[in-house]
């Protein structure tokens, strides 16, 4: 699981050792090399880019001279091993299939951590929002990430400060899985006062990077970053974010792969929430409050439905308080059973609670055995 | 302008009384009573209640004998003058004609005040939400209101605690027009600890009633009601409504009038934003956060348009606190242009502070004279 060659792929060995080398001398948003490759493939338009001129294609003579000057693949092969990074690339089995809906998809990708991505993002959702976040954005981010690892998703998110800190601190409190993409090489911890997070995500997630190892994080490169957070979920949250929040930019970019978008509203006294009331009011976000609502949002068709907040609340009026959570964690009729030892995890509650619970509800037609769980009556 | 006969009206005496009697025996939603006047209308309908019987209605009987006993016409007319209401009803050139969008238009109207209704109504907005508002809801509530005033909009409101009480009073506080519907008579001030406010709109605004003097606000009536606020708005404005807010109810008669409803998001943690929220995701619901957001929404179609939030503020980040305290509160350069003095009010300033201010935002190209007034820059 250290070093690339030794994954199952479908991709040569010059493919491979061409993806490493692009991503070495071109920038993720450098359409020169675009181009190229969109021409003549990884392979040939690296042997191009070398040659320095190509029929149709202006403006290349050296302009990736100075970089291919500096590149040694071999060596790029032993520091990914060196730093306990894998290399990624398009054919792999564990390539998460979701980035190749991007327009401009990562080269290839450094990938710290125990997790396979592949199967982590079959059902992950992106949690993204301001670094200057306040408590209440804070909380709010922890309450949903949590409640979405808590639903068996995959919390990716940036490591930055603030909202995405909060997201993968409450992932791994509840023993979740997440995801942070860096934009510097994968051997940097950024920020730095994030080493030790982001040492815990290397060890029970993923990091990872579309930079090779030894690059700086730059400005252009966190913008190229937050599309790769946006494709390895299903859907984005924004929770807090100024007018001008770089998370918007994560924002546009889950726009641009067609997949949903919740933003969580706040005080329209709050710079910070305004960012997420304009994306609610220009409808390129739905309001979301909660993890329920996030996962009615974007998960699966016919399963994850929030529950419905008219009128339903009303036949549970009359329930207990410990009966209406379990309640509330139940997933619908529809959806798939929850387990007993799962709902007390989302619930809060003790074993035998949760099962006296059950009872009850099962009794007012609010609860339901289904396989080897529940679910909500009728 | 004391007692209905003296205004000019298309309406009969026999309608009038009619209506008035009506009023007085039958509540808003009595659907016997309304099938009677589909059938008959007011004056031969109200023949007919007396007789007790007619082809086709069944169940009317003594349905309405009681309160036909008690009924005397003259002495309500009396009553009305003497609790200073006057009782308008269709056909009154004071009628606002957007109560006539209702699917049961009331009656008649007993007002108090000096606005006339019809042309006060031209441009109005409901401002509505819970009565166990918080500091932040008054607060938006006051801001909304008072710039909606200021935009030359009548607020309409019921006159209950929190935040119907925060619109009135902004209103109130820049000399803005605004009307507080009861469900009472117009003789009692509901609650009583608003006599004071309610009597301060009855002298610069106006306090109305569907229902006749003395009769009392009963929780059928206050229901009833909010369907008068909706329709005397050209669009409502949720601000702050836990679930089962009975503001909420006033949103479902915004709806049913096909008129545009704006809420107010706040924190996710506060249940007593839950139901602007719920509105906003259910899609009945806009999501706004200023005045200028609500203008946009039910203002005239190319008349009030919000400033835009994407880039703008750029411009104007460099400027110091209070020139954008001044640029927030001009109004967009194809709005009609600010007074120095309006503005001194809007921004809550001095008018050389203000001056000052404007002078920064000129030489910056932020904001431009227009005829008597300032409006922002481009």
């Amino acid at each position: 699981m250290s070093s690339a060659p030794t994954l199952p792929s479908g991709a040569t060995q010059d493919e491979r050792r061409s993806r490493m080398a692009w991503a070495r001398i071109a920038e993720p948003d450098d359409h020169l090399a675009r181009r190229l490759i969109m021409v003549y493939g990884v392979v040939d338009g690296l042997d191009i880019a070398r040659r320095g001129s190509a029929a149709g294609i202006t403006g290349l003579s050296d302009r990736f001279q100075a970089r291919l000057d500096a590149l040694d693949v071999d060596r790029d092969l032993v520091i990914a091993d060196r730093v306990g990074a894998r290399v990624l690339v398009p054919g792999d089995s564990e390539w998460p299939l979701l980035v190749d809906d991007l327009e401009m998809p990562p080269w290839a990708l450094w990938v710290q951590g125990r997790l396979d991505l592949q199967s982590a993002t079959r059902r992950s959702v992106a949690v993204v929002g301001a670094r200057a976040s306040t408590a209440y954005g804070n909380a709010v981010a922890t309450e949903i990430a949590a409640g979405m690892a808590d639903r068996g998703f995959t919390v990716v998110s940036g490591g930055a400060f603030g909202i995405d800190a909060s997201a993968h601190r409450a992932t791994l409190a509840v023993d979740g899985a997440t995801i942070s993409v860096l934009a510097c090489g994968v051997d940097r911890s950024y920020p730095a006062a994030h080493t030790q997070l982001l040492d815990q995500i290397r060890r029970s997630g993923a990091v990872l990077s579309e930079m090779p190892p030894g690059s700086a994080p730059m400005r252009t490169r966190f913008l190229a970053r937050n599309r790769i957070i946006a494709a390895l979920g299903a859907g984005t949250v924004l929770v807090e974010a100024g007018l001008r929040s770089g998370a918007r930019k994560t924002v546009s970019d889950t726009v641009a792969l067609k997949r949903p978008v919740g933003a969580v509203p706040g005080p329209v006294t709050s710079m910070i929430s305004a960012g997420c009331h304009e994306e609610i009011r220009n409808e390129r976000a739905v309001l979301v409050t909660d993890a329920a609502e996030v996962a009615d949002l974007i998960g699966a068709i016919g399963d994850d439905l929030a529950p419905e907040r008219h009128g339903r609340p009303r036949a549970s009026d009359s329930l207990d308080d410990v009966a209406m959570r379990v309640w509330q964690s139940l997933p619908g009729s529809e959806s798939g059973p929850m387990s007993v030892d799962r709902l007390t995890r989302v619930a809060g509650l003790g074993v035998m609670e949760a099962l006296s619970a059950l009872g009850r509800l099962d009794a007012a037609g609010q609860a339901q055995r289904k396989g080897s769980g529940w679910v909500r009556g009728q």
